[in-house]
């Protein structure tokens, strides 16, 4: 079973086109933020947002702006999340990080920017209801606040969530889960379909992203460096509670089959008619090596 | 003539009661982003967005969602500027600065959750009309974007902004102008005004930026530290061209009293029949001393 190369492929030419700066003046910036955000990558949380368009049966064109503020989202995320006082990681996808490549200065306001622009992206593009598109950024906030992306990465930096596997989840929901599901969630508000009709999807999207998270931190200790882009066992290195350090390798492999089971039959649930390319994300995430 | 106090107290008690986490865990995060958003200061943005709901008879109670919410945004990015990777400042309003106070790592997450909850709380707790929302919204994240606030930042930090007065100016607009300006326009948007009913509004509320740009680089070089709750001097000490070291100190001063002369007069044809606490408001930024 295959990746959507095919969404993949319309994501990264729409992102491609983006443009952020009106006046030369500041182009050095955008050109910090575009070279984090045209890095690669399997663009997982946009190709999910076109791919829940067609499982809806709309067409994934109509989703494109919301798409690609998600990954402009993301971006901002890897570039705050790499800084000295962070992560401090030089490396990301086999390059330079933002900060290495242009000053820590431009890197905070290049993630800050994207931050702003995703929101302005959708505000000028998303074609919808005005009450719908006013609920998907509500998701889109809450999903990136305190509550959801940078409050996990809070938990992470500081070490401040509970011990235990509990506090692991609740970190990695706050953390990669939410923005995963609401990458989700939010072309199913974009498209008017009411709370009971995003039950079940809802469920898969949020499994999706402990499973996304689990077979991150096994890839971490069993991939090479040439294969992830950046250091192998760099987890273990920032001491970093992960579910291998938890559960050890062969009780994150037994987690992650339990977690692609569960989204598995959510997914067959929210869509009875089948959705093939969601089914696909999903095997990806499972099986991915890097 | 004084300063729009009551305005002031209406804002600082609904920021006081604004709560962002919905969990303990990321009790530590809330913490420092209360600690930068509660240190004081004349609330001139959001004082501004209740003073324009005044000015077209409006219920100023019905726009204090977006008004914190600009509050919010500009919290962020003061705590953001004074990173050590960006301005260094230690000190700011008398107390030390988030990163001094709480780490750079949390200082940075402060900040970005603050601009997340500020839209979250747009979204969730401004009444009107959705359509009007949405425009208010996408001036809101363009004033603070590539082409507004981070934009700004980005051409003071690095220098980027072309030589001479019209690089200066350009630059402020940005960096301060933009917010300022959305503080009063999205009041308008929100209460569903046209373009033509805007467009006053609109010239009085950029200059009213470019006047508390001037007196703030005056104050820089004219004002103690005990007055300033920062180190006097400290544009020059970071090699910043300020309208001081663009035009003198007398220069400045003439420019000020330009500048306020036209914002009385735009303001004077966009509320006809008057419009006091922002007549307040004009006359405290020319004449302020902190």
């Amino acid at each position: 079973m295959g990746y959507p190369d095919g969404l993949r492929l319309t994501v990264d030419a729409y992102l491609e086109e983006l443009r952020f700066s009106d006046d030369a003046i500041t182009g050095g910036l955008e050109e910090a933020m575009r070279y984090s955000l045209l890095a690669g990558g399997k663009r997982i949380r946009p190709v999910l947002a076109l791919a829940t368009a067609r499982a809806i049966r709309r067409d994934e064109a109509d989703f494109l702006p919301f798409a690609a503020a998600v990954e402009l989202i993301h971006t901002y995320s890897l570039i705050h999340d790499d800084l000295p006082a962070m992560d401090d990681d030089d490396l990301r996808r086999g390059r330079p990080t933002c900060h290495v490549a242009f000053g820590e200065d431009v890197a905070i306001l290049a993630g800050d920017g994207l931050y702003a622009e995703a929101f302005r992206h959708v505000l000028e593009h998303q074609t919808g209801e005005p009450r719908d598109i006013l609920r998907a950024l509500g998701e889109l906030a809450a999903a990136t606040g305190v509550n959801g992306m940078v409050g996990g990465q809070y938990l992470d930096v500081h070490e401040a969530a509970p011990d235990g596997a509990d506090g692991l989840r609740r970190l990695h929901a706050l953390k990669t889960g939410r923005l995963i599901g609401a990458s989700v969630e939010c072309v199913l508000l974009l498209a008017g379909q009411d709370e009971a009709a995003t039950l079940h999807y809802r469920r898969y999207a949020n499994e999706l992203g402990v499973l996304f998270q689990i077979v991150d931190d096994i890839l971490d200790v069993t991939e090479s460096e040439d294969v992830l882009g950046k250091p192998q066992g760099s987890d273990e290195r920032h001491g970093k509670r992960t579910y291998v350090s938890e559960f050890g390798l062969d009780g994150a492999r037994a987690l992650a089959a339990d977690s692609v089971a569960n989204a598995r039959e959510a997914l067959a649930e929210a869509a009875p008619r089948g959705a093939s390319e969601l089914e696909q994300i999903t095997h990806f995430i499972y099986t991915r090596t890097n």
